[in-house]
């Protein structure tokens, strides 16, 4: 399967792509604005690879094409960026591609991380009003550390909620997530329960900054 | 120490009395609307103790006794019942006891749970604008499924996070928790921090109703 990062060059995205390359066989797409920096970037990730003794199967291209070469595409990008993104690569997208979004919308105060919910309900309502006729949405991957992820020496043992209203869909994000090392894929129903994942992320960034043990903070339920 | 649970008769007051009760060394003062109701419910949980090889310090009286009684006070009561619970037992409480709040305010429909945010941010911040001067509130035990916390059998391995502006009264239910054995308490920081904490519980029913290997859901962070 090919499996498309849409900023696959960032943040969440990098983790995803060294992980997916590493632990899976699937083909891991890593789109950017600018190809280039998509292609420099999967360099950069194959060196990563061989330092931890691995390889994958990457390409880097420009975030249209990778959107038309993926069957699922996972949009690892700011929120403030997601529909803009969907938009551009809405006629790259074929009718039973699984479009997958992590995006979540939060604010930052003296106090911590709070959730800025959308009056769509949530991001994910956000990217699904956005997506082209056919295309499912599902939510996941939203409360994943960027910086743990994306280093390989570190094992993962964490869960992903998964939210979508198209079963077959869901279940492709769960397999994909769960091809993941030490990741479990948790299902928490439908697009309309979306907000309560989103806002998972900002309680576990006040963990991270309130509680002396924590730091980059995962989750796993039980 | 003397820990109060209003409401003390229901739902997570059950567990949360059976096992301070058996975990440690506080009297647990359980109270109710109806003083005989609590003595009856303490009748019942020292049966359950004895049960389980254990026995534990606790007692059973109206609700403003209990709150007179308590240097912790828990109001174990739902959302909806939770200010004019705290306006009855104002005046029983001291400066310095300290108000701790577990309830969260949700709605359901087909989809399953999502967190009903009030416009004052949150049901811990309901509860900080009801209570009396002087009375630190402390948001806790949120996200504890009430069936599983009142059986005796069943180990706990869990966390609870934690929210509180007054660092001592945070510092008390920090070991409050933690004296319940396999729970672990995460500090999320200040009462603005509360609605993250309480949306989670909607996420744990969710993924208890949809996902095949959840039932009653608990969460680690790590």
């Amino acid at each position: 399967m090919n499996v498309t990062l849409l900023g696959g060059t960032g943040d969440i995205g990098e983790g995803l792509a060294l992980r997916w390359a590493r632990d899976t066989d699937h083909t891991v797409v890593v789109g950017s604005r600018d190809a280039q920096r998509a292609r420099d970037c999967v360099a950069a990730y194959e060196r990563v690879l061989a330092d931890h003794g691995a390889d994958g199967d990457l390409v880097g291209c420009g975030n249209e094409e990778a959107a038309a070469r993926g069957d699922v595409v996972v949009c690892a990008v700011p929120a403030y960026h997601l529909t803009d993104t969907i938009d551009t690569v809405a006629d790259a997208l074929d009718p039973g591609d699984v479009l997958v979004t992590p995006a979540v919308g939060m604010k930052h105060d003296e106090d911590g991380a709070h959730y800025n919910q959308p009056g769509a309900g949530s991001v994910t309502a956000l990217a699904d009003r956005a997506a082209p006729a056919g295309v499912p949405v599902v939510g996941a991957f939203h409360n994943l550390p960027a910086a743990p992820l994306a280093d390989l020496g570190f094992d993962v043992d964490a869960d992903t909620p998964v939210v979508g209203d198209d079963e077959s869909a869901v279940e492709t994000v769960v397999d994909l997530a769960e091809g993941i090392e030490g990741l479990g894929a948790r299902r928490a129903g439908g697009l309309a329960n979306a907000a309560e994942v989103e806002a998972l992320t900002a309680l576990l960034i006040n963990l991270g900054k309130h509680d002396a043990d924590l730091h980059d903070v995962w989750v796993r339920f039980g």
